[in-house]
């Protein structure tokens, strides 16, 4: 039978044959990859497991998020993860080496591979054909630690690409597209395989800026096939052998079916303040422009930044833009040195930052008070650029270039000649000694932490019944963002959950902490696409550890409804919509937990709108994990 | 007669003639240059001051501290800096163009000129014959609105160099020489003026680096002659008009004299917690690293950098060292991309950091807890890392190269041959053109402000009687650091001193601020050289903010003297040094301020101590600026 490239990987590591769509599905794991944002808890939790040595072929850890260590906190967490590492058996990628999911493409990601990662962008190596997921801390710790990844069966959708980019048109142009067609949870459950003659036309970095942003449709992962593309990208990084053909079989089946005709696309871009805010560069002609940010784990290779220099060669960054480019890794840096793009760059005005994450995980860069900032990179969320009322547009790296020149937004009709495509090096530098590879053995090696590196916290078991009050109601779309802010300040105390706790929903509802404290035990209640964004557990965690013990939404983003099973949260949807409205914050909940049917329906009591219908879409693995409190308590019996 | 450089210079800048050291001189000021920490405060006290146009030759506002941007505040205040530049007719220098000093040494600094900063490391243009002085901001801002610049006729120190530096000694070792002999309070009221046949072996950027961290002698400024080196400097950058030969008479005077022998230094260390804490690097043989930070205004040049890459050539940072470079200036990295030294650096292990402050301010880059972290900057001043329990050793980027790749200190017998002498290319990449000039007429700029700039406060006049509580007891070498710590979070608040203020003293007394707010009028009491370190006003105005009218102290740092005179506070010293330990915290002084003499002493009440002598050195000048509460009180009577 005719297989998709999905099936033909899931298949290969699965540990049972292949379930029907939505059905669990437990996976055998290649690879992982942390960073330092989620990775201190997930290296916590490893180590709590009690497991000597990482059991996937190959784990990283990468730093590359909290760059900027102001104060001992950062330092402290990186030196925790170096040792580490060292310890348990993990590649170790210091901070300013570049950002995890170029470094991880460049380095280590393999056509055909399972690749689980804390971070929501893992799905980059996709570009190279490896099956790569985002996940919280804990399910990355318990991959590492030989257990098998647990995920429902995604249905997969095949997205042909016809014909070839044109004129300024580029690879974000096409996952921007998608989103404006799909929405920001248009690819929940899903998988997004991309097909037809369009494919060959696009490079590996090309191809990882559009399976990168991918996540922002909520999909579960998306794929490139392995073809003669990514033998040159992996010939070109000393990796040849990693390489290997893979497609999907001629006449495989697919659940849903999209076409782009690359031919017609134009340059787009995401208006404040969802990724699926699409609009095109020329109805924003006119628009005047504060900063420029290229960069970010979307769009920071070697060809964005050489692109992004043939553009601003001769010109000059306009008068009021403040202008950054924050390349994706060292040896892009390096690339860049060689053949004078950098010297294009600094001599255009252009600020060059560290080779990291910067801006777009909020260390600096914020933009003026009331300011348009136009990024590369992959989120546009409120707030998120640390700035509250900013107006961020996500776009491409020419598109960007050129509004640094102008200072405002034109029309790409008038842009000219674009710059001719950008290929690698035959043999670019490499960087790969860099990393720091763990001896054979590492027991005798210690870890060492910082005051702020608080001991885990072991939560209680749920009780036979829940009784809590609605601590919080919100609408569709909130983002891990709302939940749990990142930027420096916050970022720095993800390895101090006491501390970190105090800045849950703060940049949206200054008066939840206290109220969640005063109520012991909490409900959040939701709309739509609960929980997008970023991977970070601490989006549950925090939560948990300030008493909230439900959620009930509309629906769930699916890694975060992985995060609160993780930390003992019970992950509710409404049966029916309307209900919705009817629970009023401040209301008693009662949950009669021993009634609870894992995949089942329920009715729970709830304060002024009486018996409202509630739905779970829990295994009975999961269910058993929230009844013995999260996955720690759980799990120490299991391994 | 014959003259020492010191003399010609300031006898062509002085309103009269030359007077006897300590006698006040007005000076007339060619060039100013205020940075971003202390410039939103300079520029809105030069708005306040209502006058159209800068009157000095040329005014340069950089933007190099605060670069971070972390949230709204950084970036509204440097909009703030570009439009007020373009309005008051001020040359612009955009975040990420490079460190103040540096880009001035390329671009403006001229053999013979007068120039005053609101950056206490100013005297660096005093490496190409530049009369160049740290000042706060509102004495930068009176000198834009034309008025002398008044100091007491410093005291000239000849430093005779003889031979030239051998082996792995360099220009910083020359200084932190001078730093062990002399000590952190060995220049105040001086010029160290450097002349003998040493001279000529010394570059530009070396003589640079001397000059620079003269300030940490407490010196007025330090000074090169102008010759066949700074011919060539200027002439490399496109300058060489700005070139005249200047020195010192033959046969002329000096209030005393040093001489140092280049052939007999060797590397040497600043170690915790003060840059006169002077030790051989080889004594350190062993002292494991954590950290190594190479940049900052005192060794951020290209010959620098290139060093430093030369020595890494082939080897890479050691697995515990946390390395990072900030360059100088876009011109430098640019020269270093084009050579292959970026290469090299980035190959080695090496981050590479934005063209700006950097770690020295503060901005990031803190070491690990209780971490040794060795940094080619200017001061190690207990918890200025941003890491309160941090080790700072002070090095040349030779050394700090060295320690890098080796993970401790050793001890340079064992370094083999040092890297060659690196000079300028013959035409080093222009950044010129990244500047904003200003138009001739600017009164149609409108000025943007964020809603963090607070519009200034007026104090209220001196009373005839100061009845006030002694707020805080202080011992030696209190630095500005001290008074009104810097690091990200802090310095964003600089154009709010409502906010600002909350932080005074916050790193070594968590109820001061509480304490002077209850006092309602405070006396700050301390021991030597109180006020040493940065020319931040803040370390003046927050106090004054707080109720601070009386510092009484046995010593006081010349550029927080000038401060505390600027916002309205008296200025004693104790007659008697033995009198200091009689004053008690909480104790109520009495002064009667109609009593007091401009230069002169007098009796006050101290509460359980009886009558204390104090002196001040005040002009009857300054004495007016204080009885009107402060200098802007007092200058809008006079322009």
């Amino acid at each position: 039978m005719a297989h998709n490239l999905t099936q033909k990987i899931l298949a290969a590591h699965s540990t049972g044959p292949l379930p029907a769509a939505g059905e669990p599905i437990a996976l055998r794991m290649d690879q992982a990859l942390t960073q330092d944002a989620t990775g201190t808890m997930a290296w916590l939790q490893f180590e709590a497991l009690g497991v000597p040595r990482v059991k996937t072929d190959l784990a990283v850890s990468y730093v590359d998020h909290n760059t900027l260590q102001m104060g001992f906190r950062n330092p402290d967490d990186h030196r925790f993860l170096r040792t580490a590492a060292a310890r348990f058996g993990a590649v170790f990628s210091p901070a300013g080496t570049g950002i995890c999911h170029q470094l991880h493409l460049e380095n280590f990601a393999k056509p055909g591979a399972t690749l689980i990662g804390s971070d929501s962008h893992t799905p980059t190596a996709g570009g190279i054909g490896s099956f790569a997921m985002g996940a919280g801390g804990l399910s990355v710790a318990l991959a590492m630690a030989g257990q098998p990844y647990v995920i429902p069966m995604p249905k997969v959708v095949r997205v042909t690409l016809t014909g070839s980019l044109q004129g300024w048109a580029s690879a974000k142009d096409i996952i921007l597209h998608l989103l404006g067609l799909l929405s920001v949870k248009g690819g929940v459950g899903k998988v997004f395989e991309y097909a037809g003659p369009g494919v060959a036309t696009l490079t590996v970095p090309e191809r990882a800026t559009i399976t990168n942003m991918g996540a922002e449709l909520g999909a579960t992962t998306s794929l490139f096939p392995s073809d003669e593309q990514a033998r040159q990208f992996l010939a070109a990084q000393g990796r040849a052998g990693d390489w290997q053909a893979l497609a999907a079989d001629e006449g495989a089946a697919y659940d849903e079916e999209v076409t782009i005709d690359l031919n017609a696309l134009q340059p787009l871009a995401a208006a404040p303040h969802m990724p699926d805010n699409v609009v095109t560069v020329a109805s924003l002609a006119g628009l005047g422009v504060d900063q420029v940010a290229i960069g970010s784990c979307t769009n920071s290779s070697y060809a964005d930044l050489a692109q992004a220099a043939a553009v601003m060669q001769g010109g000059q960054v306009a008068a009021r833009v403040d202008a950054s480019v924050n390349p994706g890794s060292k040896q892009v840096l390096a690339m860049l040195a060689q053949d004078g793009g950098l010297v294009t760059l600094l001599q255009s005005g252009m600020r060059v930052l560290e080779c990291a994450c910067g801006a777009c995980i909020g260390m600096g860069a914020s933009p003026v008070s009331q300011g348009v900032s136009v990024r590369t990179f992959n989120r546009n969320f409120e707030g998120r650029s640390g700035t509250k009322d900013a107006n961020v547009y996500l776009v491409s790296p020419l598109t960007a270039a050129q509004v640094a020149r102008q200072g405002q937004f034109t029309d790409p009709a008038g842009w000219g000649t674009p710059p001719a495509k950008v290929s690698l090096p035959a043999t670019p530098p490499s960087i790969r000694h860099l990393f720091h590879f763990p001896s054979q053995e590492g027991s005798g090696v210690e870890i060492t932490r910082g005051p702020n590196i608080v001991a885990l916290e072991m939560f209680a078991p749920l009780g036979q019944t829940v009784e809590a009050k609605v601590v919080i109601t919100l609408g569709d779309n909130i983002t891990t963002d709302h939940i749990m802010p990142a930027g420096a300040e916050i970022t720095a105390l993800r390895s101090n959950l006491p501390a970190i706790s105090e800045h849950v929903f703060g940049r949206v509802d200054a008066g939840f902490v206290a109220r969640a404290r005063a109520a012991g035990v909490g409900v959040i209640v939701a709309g739509e696409n609960y929980g997008q964004g970023s991977s970070r557990e601490h989006a549950a965690l925090a939560p948990r550890h300030l008493g909230v013990r439900v959620v009930l939404a509309k629906s769930l983003a699916r890694i975060h409804r992985a995060n609160l099973v993780n930390f003992g949260i019970i992950p509710f949807t409404f049966v029916y919509a309307a209900d919705y409205a009817k629970v009023a914050e401040g209301a008693m909940v009662k949950v009669n937990a021993q009634a609870l049917v894992p995949g089942g329906e329920m009715l729970v009591e709830v304060q002024g709108a009486g018996q409202i219908a509630v739905k779970n879409d829990l295994s009975p693995d999961e269910w058993a994990v929230i009844r013995a409190g999260g996955f720690l308590n759980h799990v120490k019996t299991m391994l």
